[in-house]
């Protein structure tokens, strides 16, 4: 957790007056991705996990499917820099698509329908007890207000947990991590602190997970590709209420 | 605001049961940008001021310095295409820093120190009330949840106002329309919903913004460029509280 945050003297200013205390601030992290020896884009970043950001990155992209693709990968951390040999050749023009944050070119990417297989069902108490244990996880942002967090849960185990600065990137070091250490990800649940955009689902989807949670609100778009690529949508669940925008009928009670 | 959310029926789930009930979500909308006959970049953003949005996207992307270098601009909004013919041409490979969100490479822009010239102060009490009407003027977000704001004020008088779904978005179009209706930003305060990272900072000071309010948390970097160019930092200004990162000599009793 240390390397994620820095404390520093701040000026608290209330009702009461004004005071100078130590405060923290979330850590932002500039992680330059070298692809085959050609400089691909630079995040930035929660400085934790950057291998696995950085497979994630590259898969979300469309620019590897599998780890096999990937000859070698070296991160050097004091210059903020990750070289990677992948194995296809990238001589396509890098066009990322800039979301209101990230990067996906919605229409190059084949998605795949979801759900065939999983038939997986989760009751309402549930999903509020893994919001739960979720929340519990997340402690930078309790600390800082400053990060978004990512998790994948089978049935109700944690398998993985990812915060970052960027929603994007949270999730991207989950399914990265997922790819490297070869974590079967198929009828799984992702539960994410963001904002669930179209290139959340497209990345929740390509991996076959039937179920995304979200802390905050879907945009049309996601409810629409949730819809059409047959994810169930949850939005808004905290506490003990959530918002179903897609495919309710796994919402069970 | 009716172009910015779309209705659809969802399924509300809490400790009473469920119920069908229509509820609103942002609508995200893909706007790809050709600069000089050569696609550059697809946004998702939220469907309003797309020219201002362009012509910031540019701007902080250091691809046009100035509304003069901008020969044409055609919006195709069925097509979701926005056509620019720029005065410098863009030889460069276009490498964008992806961060969590948005768009811009920190070294390759001359960040100028701010704050020589505007020696404007601000109350604490000023502050507050200044965060009250930007709240109000919030409205989407209040209905879904889901878009950032920022806002341009001149002393009391609120300049201009955008939303979207991006934090960055939201500040280009506020910095777009500054620079395609020639106002001026010197001494001006903005203020935004989101955090405040090193893309955001760099932003607001190359526009010679001495104070930047923020309702969200800064990032390290924010923090640390906001001291070295000289920009009064505030963040988690809520309510009647607020946290002073930098340059705290602007804020006054």
């Amino acid at each position: 957790m240390e390397e994620e945050i820095e404390r520093l003297p701040i000026l608290r200013v209330g009702e009461q007056g004004r005071s100078e205390v130590e405060d923290t601030v979330v850590r932002e992290f500039p992680l330059t991705i070298i692809l085959n020896e050609r400089e691909l884009v630079t995040l930035l970043c929660s400085p934790t996990k950057l291998e696995f950001l950085t497979a994630g990155y590259l898969w979300s992209e469309g620019l590897i499917e599998s780890k096999k693709e990937i000859r070698e990968m070296k991160l050097d951390r004091e210059k903020g820099v990750v070289r990677v040999e992948a194995g296809r050749m990238v001589d396509v023009p890098f066009k990322p698509l800039l979301a209101s944050g990230g990067g996906r070119d919605i229409a190059s990417l084949s998605a795949r329908k979801v759900g065939a297989g999983p038939q997986i069902k989760i009751s309402a108490s549930r999903v509020f007890f893994l919001m739960e244990g979720f929340r519990e996880y997340s402690r930078v942002f309790e600390a800082t207000g400053g990060v978004h967090s990512a998790a994948l849960y089978e049935a109700d185990n944690l398998i993985i947990f990812s915060e970052d600065i960027g929603r994007h990137n949270a999730i991207d070091k989950v399914l990265g991590e997922c790819l490297l250490r070869d974590i079967p990800t198929d009828g799984h649940i992702m539960i994410t602190s963001g904002r669930v955009s179209s290139e959340i689902l497209l990345r929740v989807a390509r991996r076959n997970i039937p179920l995304l949670i979200s802390r905050s609100a879907p945009t049309n778009l996601g409810v629409r590709l949730a819809s059409d690529l047959g994810v169930t949508l949850i939005g808004f669940a905290r506490g003990r209420r959530m918002n179903v925008y897609a495919h309710g009928w796994r919402v069970v009670d």
